[in-house]
């Protein structure tokens, strides 16, 4: 008997999101996204650009003892995060909305977080990554998402430059059947970027390859 | 504090696994197949071609009250899965060292099975599907991976005559960056077909997209 | 002074046809598609199921010593296909408005094709590769276009059975670059699988590897 | 008869070039490259970083009435760019054996150029872009490939910045059939970008999209 039990993988299906006009991502997605995360058991995680919940709803499902701090600053994109959270019972998250610089500068985040996962950055990516090195503990890891050439781009440069180590990505280029007639077609998603980094452990500064 | 802590999600790097010359499913793949899995906790799963245990040993991590079946009728391969199961400390694995067939009609195996993932079919595809659905539990998803083209094809015509719903699949292309003096190019992996299929519920058909 | 001479490689861009409804090749996959064709000028080409006329165009423009008998059964298509040409200039077309099984048996081809290449088969693929193969001179090369899984797997093997050599394809996943607020992001299309074979020559039948 | 007529469409087999340790752009790559620069009968065409002659002689051959100026500053793949216009035939070719920053400063081009293709910048796509705008004629073009990000990055940078307009991207993704025991898996070829732009004309900006 399995009812009742909950999931210990991610991907919800997009369809049970509420979403509205706000991007959600997909699911093939959110879980190669969580993956390059190594989202662990009651770690403290900061959601920056939390569109419609899917990452911060997967996330708190798949670590109860954890905490999300969700950020996002579209009234709209906020309270569907609310809506989704309550949909499917995720009570360990924290909505934040306001801008991405002002949730890292504020009072509402803890001082130290495990996980930073970045769905949008509504251009405050240098403040992201820099404040971000600084929250995250040592072994922490960040994971940027992204669709533009430019953000991939400006995003390695700054996590260098921040300090992280550990600095590569993916590009996922994941296309879905589709039934034509009784057969069957691929329909590409769009290709997304997922970058992943970690702040280095002081430590093992004097080991590791030093990129500057 | 998270040192100690066990990890949510799938995605433990390929270089951890012991391998040799028998096949590992990249890190990105097995976690969209598990994705795919809808993998809940305390379930029982067959997983057919374990290969070096890539998929079983994730599976057994993110689900410490479930049992996996692993099977892989090479031997080089069968103790592989089984060092693989050691070095990550995952004990809630059998491993079946024979033939899918031989498995599938056995008796080791329990008389209900959750989830059934194929990584590798051996040439018994049919028996696996037709004999999977009636292990299945209704509501019981199976997920197979293939490369080949002409296992694509196959395996989806036999769901559908097997009596498998919600028959679909997603074809991934993954690149990793890599980097080249300094600068990042991407690196194709192979791309991989994964297949889902949902043994249907005779009773609940009026009751579908139900997530917890 | 390049102005009035003609092009050397097939690409006109997509926006340059008239359309309507009528499903368009797009320009990358047209010169793929003509480059597997491996075309030569003065050469007899049956362009089966030909749309808009995307491929027809390329052709004719491409090898105005030869011509191109461009088999399109939907009325506006062919309609299409006609304003096309007359548009780009290409008069070294004829238009068949019929079905391509009808086409391949009539008295409006030649007795010899040089070259076959199928857009979309209407269900006739057995008809095609069987009669086509007949028409073509030893050496000829047929390439055919697809999207849906199923028709791959099944001109492959009516390929393979009608005595066709060189049978290979590829898949190709284009993303085109498209801007967003001043940046760039990829936009997918859809994947085409090209799949070409060549009709042996007979002095070399005893050569080549078998496959039945 | 087909006998001793020439191609006009590029795609050369891979395997017909002599290759050495030099990089050749593969078949499908050199076909997408090509439709992109629309190349025209009788064009001048500077080909930046030849590798082992493979776009050389493409060109050179779909454009006898036209001529190759050749930049590679490695000696041995200089070599194989003469070895193999001489295999395939291509006279129509000049190769400079020199730095591309010296041959957009030397004599030895035409003082204009119809096309310019870069296939390997060596580090100087600054001077490549920014000398190259102003040795192409007005409605001239330039197609840029590569596989590294910064240079995708850098190269749409330089060519806003030096005036080149209509400037967009492919992502070119091709697996090609690879047979397994009778089957057919995909084997992905290394995704390649290419940057396509044109130099605007200055007095008929107000009649684009000519086509002959």
């Amino acid at each position: 008997m399995t009812t009742g039990k909950r999931y210990v993988v991610p991907g919800i299906p997009d369809h049970l999101f509420d979403r509205g006009e706000v991007p959600l991502s997909k699911q093939e997605i959110r879980c190669l996204t969580l993956s390059k995360l190594r989202l662990k058991e009651g770690q403290a995680v900061l959601d920056v650009g939390a569109g419609s919940g899917g990452l911060t709803c997967e996330m708190a499902l798949l670590m109860p003892g954890g905490h999300i701090y969700a950020v996002e600053r579209d009234r709209k994109a906020a309270e569907l995060v609310r809506a989704n959270c309550e949909k499917f019972g995720a009570h360990n998250v924290t909505v934040l909305e306001e801008s991405a610089s002002g949730a890292l500068t504020g009072r509402e985040l803890p001082r130290e977080l495990d996980r930073i996962v970045v769905g949008g950055s509504g251009g405050e990516l240098e403040q992201i990554i820099g404040r971000g090195f600084e929250l995250l503990v040592p072994g922490g890891i960040m994971v940027i998402n992204c669709i533009l050439l430019e953000t991939l781009q400006e995003a390695l440069q700054l996590l260098e430059k921040s300090g992280f180590k550990e600095i590569g990505f993916i590009q996922a280029s994941i296309a879905r059947s589709r039934e034509m007639g009784g057969k069957r077609a691929l329909q590409p998603l769009n290709p997304v970027f997922i970058i992943s980094a970690t702040r280095p452990e002081p430590a093992r500064s004097w080991d590791s390859s030093q990129n500057n």
